[in-house]
């Protein structure tokens, strides 16, 4: 049995906190199973409760574990990783990995644009624009709110953004409207969840992900501004530099 | 005088904050200036003290704007750009734009791997790792703590990386210890402050970026591991995708 090194210079929270995370990289458990409480972490391997209590709530900020309140502490499931390096449809990555992917449409609407909607696709503040409001889920999961903004004389029919439930929107944008998205600039900043997390089913100020994309057309013309607010308890982002 | 159009369907709020916007992309206003009181918005644009607040508490929540308890509503300074692209040294991204570097090296030491850092650097887990730890500050202000943790015998003498307060880490590692770094995997999450704040001077749950970078050699062995904790009120990322 694994035992502890109480004259470590690691921390025997650290030490417990390993041997959790080496358990489950062993998938002693899977997703979703309920893992040690802190009075089995502290009698298992004699440490004070504290102690077990520290090692549990670092893996539980860092999203490893969950607690379900008088239920127990149980392994997440693993965050969705998805690569910026490229063009990707989410829908597709998600079933490469096996994943149930589902788009809820909230909303198709004609607005007037705002200053940052105007100045991202270079129109003038006020003018109207196309928005299409997206909740992305997974396996039954909201993942991602995606509001997308498109110039209004792009859209010529509205109504045929309304099967982006099961084609990918830069199809229809191709196969509609005849418009071909070929580059994106993308930010992403971290922020706390405020009026989202109802959709997102998450509590007011948990970490989320603000992605703002203007998509181009191979004129360098920005057709789509879009603004997507992403649970950051289920994904994580990668990138490969070379 | 601009004037709002309670006739639209815009929220008036909404139309305040696209006004305040405006100004400041005209440059009414330098970062550090104060801006209108709650007060003044809704005296000079006739508009309900509630809808000035929550006018300004948007572009609080945006980071666009910036309170002082007792002082007045200030224009922040622009968030830091940087790209996610390509490699970078983020001092000589910063000192491009004209701002002001510096790093505190924090700790340099030796310590055993945990899991996680021994899994990224492909040692076994105990096994001696130097960690450098550095807060790197723009203009005075801290705004990333960075962590980087080497296997310990391709660092041979660790003072020498001290000097990496003037001269960037990978062209230490290239001229004192002949290791070249020539691709990385990064990924990041949105995670809340917690034990970081009082370095990166924020209040616990501040929203930040967890970036984790994996730097490899020519021959695919992984070099560093780096976990850096970025202020996200101070910093955005983009990308650009063709």
């Amino acid at each position: 049995m694994v035992k502890l090194d109480p004259t470590s210079f690691v921390p025997l929270y650290q030490q417990l906190k390993d041997i959790i995370l080496e358990g489950i990289d062993k998938s002693v458990w899977n997703p979703g199973d309920k893992v040690y409480s802190e009075q089995q972490l502290s009698e298992q391997f004699k440490v004070s409760r504290n102690t077990a209590k520290k090692a549990i709530e670092d893996l539980v900020q860092d999203g490893i574990l969950y607690r379900i309140q008088g239920k127990g502490t149980f392994l997440s499931y693993p965050k969705i990783e998805q690569s910026l390096s490229a063009f990707y449809s989410f829908s597709q990555v998600l079933k490469d990995k096996g994943l149930k992917p589902k788009d809820i449409i909230l909303q198709i609407k004609v607005e007037k644009s705002t200053h940052k909607i105007a100045k991202a696709l270079q129109i003038k503040k006020g003018e109207e624009v196309i928005m299409l409001q997206r909740l992305r889920c997974v396996n039954g999961e909201p993942i991602i709110l995606e509001s997308s903004y498109f110039p209004e004389h792009i859209i010529e029919d509205i109504d045929k953004l309304s099967s982006v439930g099961d084609i990918p929107l830069y199809d229809i944008l191709r196969s509609e409207f005849g418009i071909i998205v070929n580059s994106a600039k993308e930010s992403f900043e971290p922020i706390l969840i405020s009026e989202e997390a109802e959709y997102l089913e998450v509590k007011l100020g948990s970490p989320a992900l603000l992605l703002e994309r203007v998509a181009y057309d191979p004129s360098k013309k920005p057709v789509e501004f879009c603004k997507s607010v992403v649970r950051g308890d289920r994904c994580k982002f990668y990138t490969e530099l070379i």
